[in-house]
């Protein structure tokens, strides 16, 4: 969106910034040049989101905070990274919109919102519900990262939801536990079943109370692979472009302080639509933003 | 298709030709190879279409009529040659099937119809108005061909529609500006919200009179990336490739004086699949003139 | 999967295995690559089926059996091998899934299913019929193999159906030979109008006998080519993803003897999304495979 | 080249035309493609090569004359129609530049040539032989065109040589077989240790007398894969697109009746280079046919 | 190298800027992402040049000065921008390092270098002479600016030197005319036989007075297709890329007061390889400023 | 090559495996792949190598062993899989052909061929000498290992040798450092002016004794991007495929203990070439073991 590259948080509303940290990944890998890859598919983008009435920049402000400095081969210092990058941010109530990166990173962005505001709700779209407790004896990595979370009481599992969890699994325990941990989850043959409009209104139901903080993290590989090819654990039978921005869009009405976006690998990225969706999914983002403020 | 490849409009009723010009263009840029890249993909059409039930060639004969000559870097050179290079086939009620090259072309279309037919009914699939003033400065681009035909009478906009737009704009006023040159807009949500057999009824409608000239303009990028990922502005949430046949198939019984389908761009075409889609449009459109044949 | 790589039949349920065969190929080659390619991106594939809440190894075993050994260039050698390779394990009541190749390898399968089983029911989704009589003059290429096993003998047509015929053809009577032939052919705009439960149960109705011997043959260009593009002759307006597994899941309850899985061609698999796709639909037969166990 | 597309022999002297045919390939296949994929290529040539300072058109006159048609999975009846399509040209004198297809189809051209000037020298330039025997039985295959041609009678192998072979072999008796046909070969590892030069001297000297009528056949596979990718058996350590266009540009002086070009896959062509370079290749070989005439 | 983004000329010895102009190509089109693609390659580069032995922050600063604002498809409007873009720059003695675009823009450039210093010394490399009169009766095209920029005066080509020339003419005319406008030329292949050393000294001898304001101009077609196959008009048979980078590194000891590197097109470059080697030569163009100052 | 997959090391001489790791890579990553896609190019490849006339299988033999079980993210928890991993094969004298994963891994080989020989001889070829002390912090990465390897007294370096080192550097302490180790360096710009027969030469001058354990460790970015695109830091200006065939062509006459070939990344590999160049330096790495066999 050729938002101005500048480190600040005054007078900013929202911030994109990038998480290039992809060790964490278990499959193909590559997420690292996800933040440079939508960058390069949103200078299309235009401030009047028509479908949303709003015209970005009448309501709010934004720059694009660059990326934060991650350590490749090292998770937990990397993870400090991003909570000592998130919190100047948080302090000054900017609402970030975080690239990633694969999934690992939302537990550092996650210890960073329960620092500032408690336990969130978190609002997951996914194919995979990773809440794994480990993966070859890892205990964090890409497939892990929210059930850390909850452990590390980061998350307000009563009022968190995921959506979209399909394809095979090592046993249908894999659901029962995000469930045991306290998530709603509706795989995306019930979401089929029960139509956009009714999960839209079940999510908003589960967050309850619209002044409870809210973190919403997006994966890519949400969206069916011929939308996203550009993913690294990329899931067939998934929901449509339209769908997955309808998802989004209809998010407004949520308190929400951050947003992270993860798991865009250029390499598979034929044609380069996944970075023209990822850019379309951040775009809405920015949107809630400034409809937030909008309805004041 | 493996038409038979001869410049002649004898006993011909359709003749598919190419416009490979892409200087308008303000970003992928490369529709210059469309016209190459779907006559690769057409050799694979046959001459019966199950779903309107004709067989072409029972009803009418065409050629393919070859490439017309075009200036790279000089629009107004070239605007000349498309209307010196249509000319004979109007003359002989040939119906031309144009393949892009970039929008831009389209003006120097309808001024060959207009010259011919006085202003015509525009039916145009996109998802992008094209109706702007400028851009940069520059009054002829592939953003503003429509503006530029209405300015110069070749349009009848009272009986014209627009379909498909969608995607972040500059401001409300980019819609409304296309309301204001007479065009009726039915973007891509509302056209989700109807329903395609009611927008299918509000084209026909809008056209009104059956005997009423109609120039059809197809941009690729109407259709989801997912379907056409070969295309130089491409935006997510567009129709399915059968939906987006069935928009075109549903237009038999307008009296079509001709045909554009613009903006398809080789280098991004990740498994060619945009050639295949674009020359299954184009089976349609000529699926028209033998439909129209075949009525009487 | 990781399945064993192993040539037995003891103590064993299915079989994975290729027939890289592709020399019957009228259009773009290549298929001759799909085995490998389509074991490539099954190492995701795990043992638990959410969506048909089956845990695979609970009920059965299996192993890949490696390639048959093929002839490029030599169609009747090749189906001898195919024969042959089939039939140690048809004798040990193995349910072979196997993976192509062109289609022309389906006849060379057939005959191996035949002399065990007699005429069995197909179970057919295509987006052609593949009942042409010849091709250029050539009896045995990948658009005649199901005619030729009709006249063999093979095939027990009236309880057989084709399901997704699309795209141009050379006549009306392309679908009327099918007819002619005995099959009960549903194609694909058809069925979009029926829905898909309809010709679901259309399948079921039409096989009749839940105990009579059927092969599945599924050609990956069933599938639109914005989800499945690395095939050889595409057709566009075909079902997505989601609908294609829905499709291979409402086979249960079926007497399935054997599958097949055609035409996956890596070089326009961009993405590689074809191969996730095409190990999906194999993953759906084993599903069915241990469904029929767990029933019993 | 933009060479007149018509079928003719009248008043021209070289005549370009592709045999698509792939089916005797047996690894990576797609050859079929590659008349089209050069001719793509070829459009931005021009007529004079300053390297042999010769203006093509000043001397000679040529046609692109279309393709052979070729039956796909049957080499024999394909063998048929080559030599038919051959006649003509070879009776009128003109010399086909002939684009392939694999490399078995030179045995089809050779039958012509030898038809109409007996035994012929045959100049080849490979990084292998194609002289085995069989392959996997298969007497016909892209492996074994040389040897079959010997067999018949087709080559004068104390004229002829081979250059550039190179790479793991079944055994040492592959190049001595070669040599035992009557070969001479000059393996590529030879040919860098004796200079250019000196392998341009024996070609030469082999041919010997300068009105020996000759056959060149370049399989595009003779370069190094980084220069050429797109071809079906790459063997890497191959000269580089400078060096072979030299090797050809030697031949000048020789009383060359007819040249291929095969092995191009178009699948494999990253950057569209291999195209690119065997255009390349071909404007040399016409160059030759004009230089023939200046020299008188 | 991820220099700091800002448009300064404090002291500053040298500015990276991008001009994304490519209206002018007459083939592949698509340099408008050249800079951005180099950008993006460039972030491996390092401060010390091994082969030169500077370190280049220890003699000199420099600034990514971002991207000038170009006029799709107006190229007039473009060159003012260009020579109004460079001007501050020069004013203050900062050395520019162009990242193009398409070659026409050196025309634009070279306006603004001539007001500054007068006719300069050219120094290029080329696999075209870019000397045409008119393409297309165009004045103004990526073939031209050679030839305009000597009609302006621009040049003083007494002193200039065009090196690589190499494919197919239109006649023999295309290189006498660069020569009869003043040009030392030498062709590829006569650079080859000279040996790189020898072209060197031919160069420095051309410049003559090591105080004579020079330009250089690097078309990245002057390499091999197989080294830099993402360009608009490659040309095989080029040097490697040791060799172009031997040429750049071979220029120290002149004055060179500006340079442009032109004509990258990221839709053609597979794995990225040309972007790499672009940066690898704009790494040594600002090794050259280094070292002029180092020498001092 | 089809070798037998098994697991021994019974009447076994050298062992193919893979150590498919990946999460130390700085840069571009994905070298996970590397072990599948050299597999998947190996088929072409036959026991006779003429080059250096030795029919492999006359003098050895070898199994596919099959891959290293690796923890993504966990370096050191590999490191250990690696050590134990291969000690059954170094106890049993079979020499392994490790196929990477990222550089990083040699410091596991290391640790195991030490354990057994004492510490070895290394000869190295790369880009890249891989002695950093640390990056980022991180000890443990892709430019690291052989620093730690030298601490960990692992290698005699005394006896060892690094070759093709180029591209730009933090500071000419980079190569200094190295040399402080005790390694010999030779740059790839003073390889060229020694002349290939020259550094071949001073290997094995460096290695001396016949007899001494040697280690031979090729990453594959030591040859030219344009022969080995698919990697994860390429650096332009390397050989030729034939030249670094000859390098390891050069090797025989040592005591190779075991070799491994690191950094092949499928992402980047246009059309597959640096998987079939690491497939015949695979193959030359093969014949030495049969060559000191055959020797005696």
């Amino acid at each position: 969106m050729r938002l101005e590259n500048i480190q600040t948080t005054k007078d900013v509303d929202f911030a994109v910034l990038g998480i290039p940290f992809d060790t964490a990944a278990s499959n193909r890998i590559g997420a690292r040049y996800g933040p440079q890859h939508i960058r390069d598919a949103s200078v299309l983008l235009r401030p009047y989101n028509p479908d949303q009435d709003v015209n970005i920049f009448d309501y709010c402000s934004g720059v694009d905070y660059g990326d934060i400095d991650v350590i490749p081969g090292n998770i937990h210092r990397t993870y400090d990274q991003i909570t000592e990058g998130l919190r100047p941010l948080l302090n000054d109530d900017v609402i970030p919109i975080i690239l990633g990166g694969d999934h690992s990173i939302s537990l550092g962005s996650l210890r960073a919102f329960a620092a500032k505001y408690g336990p969130v709700s978190l609002v997951h779209f996914d194919s995979h519900g990773d809440t794994w407790d480990n993966y070859y004896g890892e205990k964090y990595m890409h497939g892990t990262p929210f059930r850390r979370a909850v452990e590390e009481g980061l998350i307000d599992t009563a009022h968190s939801i995921q959506v979209g969890m399909r394809g095979p699994l090592y046993g249908p325990g894999c659901i029962e536990d995000a469930r045991d941990l306290g998530f709603q989850v509706i795989p995306m043959r019930e979401a089929r079943k029960l139509g956009q409009e009714e999960v839209n209104r079940r999510i908003h139901a589960r967050v309850g109370d619209a002044n409870r903080p809210v973190f919403v993290s997006f994966d890519i590989d949400f969206v069916d692979p011929a939308y996203a090819p550009g993913t690294g654990t990329p899931e067939v039978a998934g929901p449509t472009s339209f769908e997955a921005l309808e998802y989004v869009r209809s998010l407004d009405g949520l308190n929400i302080k951050g947003f992270d976006l993860v798991e865009v690998l250029p390499a598979y990225d034929s044609g380069d639509i996944t970075a023209g969706l990822a850019s379309a999914v951040a775009y809405e983002m920015i949107s809630l933003v400034a409809l937030k403020k909008k309805h004041g």
